[in-house]
């Protein structure tokens, strides 16, 4: 048995929480032939004297490793643990100790992997309408214009032209609610905003007064109107909190500008000196952008000041924020953030965005969720410009899966491309179907899918700010094979099997298979990327099929099957 | 290269802040002969242009893998970076994809480990009082009586006899006021008390009212002049705070028994039905003592409860608290507590007592160290009854390092025995020697070392109740020798080098070698329990030998030698 590849850590997403009286304990082995592998296990008072076993199921296998876990009930939630494991014709015994080949069960108090008690508080929840929520991305001022009324002299782009980092092309919230139907009518049940206050810029992620809505966009009435409408239709709507920073005319930017030291919101900026000098960026802001000073998240007040703003947003009737650049704010921030924030809004839905590894995040008293970033790199590898086996995707997305718990996984915000990566157009070479077959993966993957605005289309560009061109609502090229195609797969997130957390992803003869499951049935998508796969044979109902040149062999492109258990 | 072996996590113990612009990475390897390991690194933002490089050095080994590190500072604290690491002709560049031998740096922004931000709430601070402490640890009832006015009628075993479960022997806060010099002597500086709240049993484990001294032990003054004296005297005192669960005579808990569901504290403890009964057990309590019922520290009120008694030890001068059972307290409740506590008392120390693994409590938003049981285990199976080879002692002494920061470590309670031990004179045999050799062991090691009271007579006794004998104030047969080389092996602790964090930990034909370092000397310990051990070489100052046969060469026991640098 390869020792340097066994693992396993209590209290982490090796050995967690998914209720109560419910556990789940995964053990990491290296690629190898093993016998059984049980886990002895009872509560921690009693494991001298005598323990359950429970088999374990190998259940993923990434680049490395194998992966084996065992969910089940407690009746008392103090629980110790060991792994018994068989390999060849020797057994070894795993705890905290290391593997030997004999255990001695009455120093066991000394040894064993323990979750000491099962505190409700410490539980990590799913918020309930994530589990079928399909996002659409809007980037407000190239979505649709709604209000012709307003004063439009900042406008400096027509709307069929090309737009570029400094044009404005006069998209607002009355446009949003204008298309709300048709959003609805495409399979999406959630919107995620770009931010909407006071801000010089068409992104508005620099902001002026973070509760002023930016009168390019609207006015509060219009947000809500949105958010009556919204939740009229059943759609959630979140909003980007932009708390790392603020744009240099934030009034209390400039309260230090103007008196330093003795301003006192200067312990609410990081800076060197006694005074920000914008021209010589002597503060810490983000990236290499000086007119967007960082917020000193470290500062009691400074933390309250936003959790304020947070709390407002939510009161107007937002159902979550997605917090811009959540990995350079303080784990504290996050931490007090969010409780203040679930104690009164428990289903608010609590985003970030970390491209990174995100596990220091993730863990129940942070955020619910992160911006997939990893899984745009899969999907972008797989399905785009740099290839990848079936056998590597599948080993990749397993591999991402088993970073987090299933509570993370289920509440990712999972997207082919946004406002800060190229169309993914862009990936596929301009390959409709093959951006198709990516958005399948992305349904059927764990987590909430996230369609950028005008997909559709599909809408084209490079990165940022190319990826961020208006909407062309003439649907000039409006192809009918194509958005049919979409809408299919939007809604197979309606299928319960969708929702929960059984999921299979395994390559097999060149075909990557995605198969999620509930008690009833299992959809499983085939995918194939390399014409020398070999055919796939199934039974079932076919949901969807692209690119086939045979109903029951799939040769090139994706095909859906909803068979009964 | 074994890539099984090959680990790094970022935002981790792997990769800490040690102050605001001071960083630690660390990779962990196989025990394999690589070339050199260097770090390439550079803030986030302009890492796909250009890195800084950073060789890394072998620091530690444990019993599977070898351990590398680098620590540098940062003016710029938005760190991207990645391994190179040189494996015979071949060389690995290691990211968040994996190991490969090649990297295209140009989509680095993907795949490289970072570190968004430090931000300074985020660092983990030691208590500065911590880095120099030597803690004795007090159970109160069996220590020393001082006040004879008291009424006595519950003392029910003379002093001089035999303990057990059910016996009072009178022990009190006035006892240890009229011995505070004499520990003081000893070497220690700090006190930690077992509870001294009201409660039937002589432990005190399960309080009736958390802010009543037991008139046993004494009264509010009694607590006002041990602290004032000892503050004094430059010693530094912590308590027992019993926030698992309280005593089935508790206020609250009555209330519950009277009210069931109508009691407003029905939600302050765990209960399976209406109304809790005793007699049944049919609610959580702690281990199978029904009679002492846990809080439910997943309830909000229940934990602002609890947290404004710990903030009131501290208004009385307290200098830190040892939380009992802290592994079955939410760490919700935990993270609550270290806020409102050092909001108010940065320098006030958070012990928890957490026998196992113990990385989700020591990451800096929880509690500051932990009751170091791995480490007593360490100790008693190398100086003990379950011998180790030194080689095993090294590698498990660097295996418990390695998982938590250096600031955790450096507030751990380290300790060879407690009230819920038997005595280490046990675990040697009865060999006082080697109970030397253990303390001296215990001392250089990272971390606060703690004596339990009476280990300088040394009192013996097996495990609890047996442990809690009274102490021999008679001195009928006190070694003079033991009592000198126990004085100087807590004297060590002055030592300037054993405050800091560098540390080596080898082991060599068959000797274990401590060694702690600063900028001006080098302190070793040299320690052989096998006689078959290869003579030691050494320069500088002996500080202690015990057992030696020649000064020059260590034969069997320990030798401690100062050299400069």
């Amino acid at each position: 048995m390869n020792k340097h590849a066994l693992f396993h850590q209590p209290d982490s997403r090796y050995a967690y929480a998914l209720g109560e009286k419910k556990f789940r304990i995964i053990l990491r082995t290296a690629h190898e032939k093993l016998g059984k592998i049980e886990l002895l296990y009872n509560n921690k008072y009693d494991f001298t004297k005598w323990r359950e076993t429970a088999e374990m199921t190998k259940f993923s296998t990434d680049g490395l490793f194998d992966y084996y876990k065992v969910d089940f009930d407690l009746s008392d939630v103090r629980l110790a643990y060991i792994f018994r494991i068989e390999s060849g014709k020797k057994v070894y015994y795993y705890s905290e100790k290391g593997a030997y080949e004999d255990y001695d069960f009455t120093l066991a108090y000394y040894t064993f992997f323990q979750f000491p008690y099962i505190n409700g508080a410490d539980v990590m929840p799913v918020v309930e309408w994530s589990k079928g929520a399909v996002f659409y991305q809007i980037f407000i001022d190239r979505f649709a214009r709604g209000n012709f009324d307003k004063d439009d002299g900042y406008i400096n782009s027509p709307w069929q032209e090309k737009c570029n980092r400094y044009t404005f092309a006069g998209g607002d919230i009355q446009g949003i609610i204008s298309k709300l139907e048709y959003i609805k009518d495409l399979g999406a049940n959630a919107l995620y905003l770009t931010p909407i206050f006071l801000s010089q810029t068409n992104h508005k992620y620099n902001i002026v007064d973070y509760t002023a809505i930016d009168p390019q966009f609207g006015d509060k009435k219009d947000v809500d109107d949105l958010l009556k409408k919204a939740h009229f239709l059943g759609m959630k709507v979140i909003i980007d909190a932009v708390f790392n920073h603020c744009d240099q005319n934030h009034a209390c930017f400039q309260d230090v500008i103007k008196n330093g030291k003795n301003s006192q919101y200067y312990n609410s900026f990081i800076i060197d000196g006694n005074y920000p000098d914008p021209e010589k960026g002597n503060y810490a802001h983000f990236a290499d952008c000086a007119y967007m000073p960082k917020w000193n998240t470290s500062d009691a007040r400074t933390r309250q000041f936003l959790i304020d703003i947070a709390l407002e947003y939510l009161e107007w009737g937002f159902d979550g924020l997605r917090l811009d650049v959540a990995d350079e704010l303080s784990h504290h921030f996050l931490r007090q953030l969010r409780y203040k924030v679930k104690e009164k809004f428990p289903e608010a839905l609590l985003l970030g965005e970390v491209w990174h590894d995100n596990r220091h995040w993730l863990r129940g008293e942070q955020i619910d969720g992160v911006m997939n970033y990893k899984l745009h790199k899969i999907l972008a590898d797989y399905f785009g410009c740099y290839p990848i086996s079936s056998k590597q995707a599948s080993e990749r997305m397993n591999g991402l899966l088993i970073m987090n718990t299933d509570q993370a996984n289920a509440m990712a915000l999972n997207f082919l491309d946004n406002h800060d990566t190229p169309r993914f157009l862009r990936f596929t070479g301009g390959n409709k179907d093959k951006l198709l077959c990516a958005l399948c993966a992305l349904v059927m993957y764990p987590g909430m899918p996230c369609v950028f605005y005008g997909t559709e289309l599909p809408l084209d560009g490079g990165g940022d700010p190319d990826c961020r061109q208006t909407f062309d609502w003439t649907f000039s090229e409006q192809d009918e094979v194509y958005i049919k195609n979409f809408k299919t797969i939007l809604g197979l997130k309606k299928y319960d099997a969708l929702k929960g957390d059984k999921t299979d992803i395994t390559s097999d003869g060149g075909v990557l298979k995605i198969s999620r499951q509930n008690d009833k049935c299992t959809i499983t998508a085939y995918f194939n990327m390399c014409k020398r796969a070999k055919p796939v044979e199934f039974e079932g109902e076919v949901l969807l099929s692209i690119n086939l040149k045979n109903s029951k062999l799939l040769s090139s492109g994706v095909l859906v099957v909803k068979s009964e258990n």
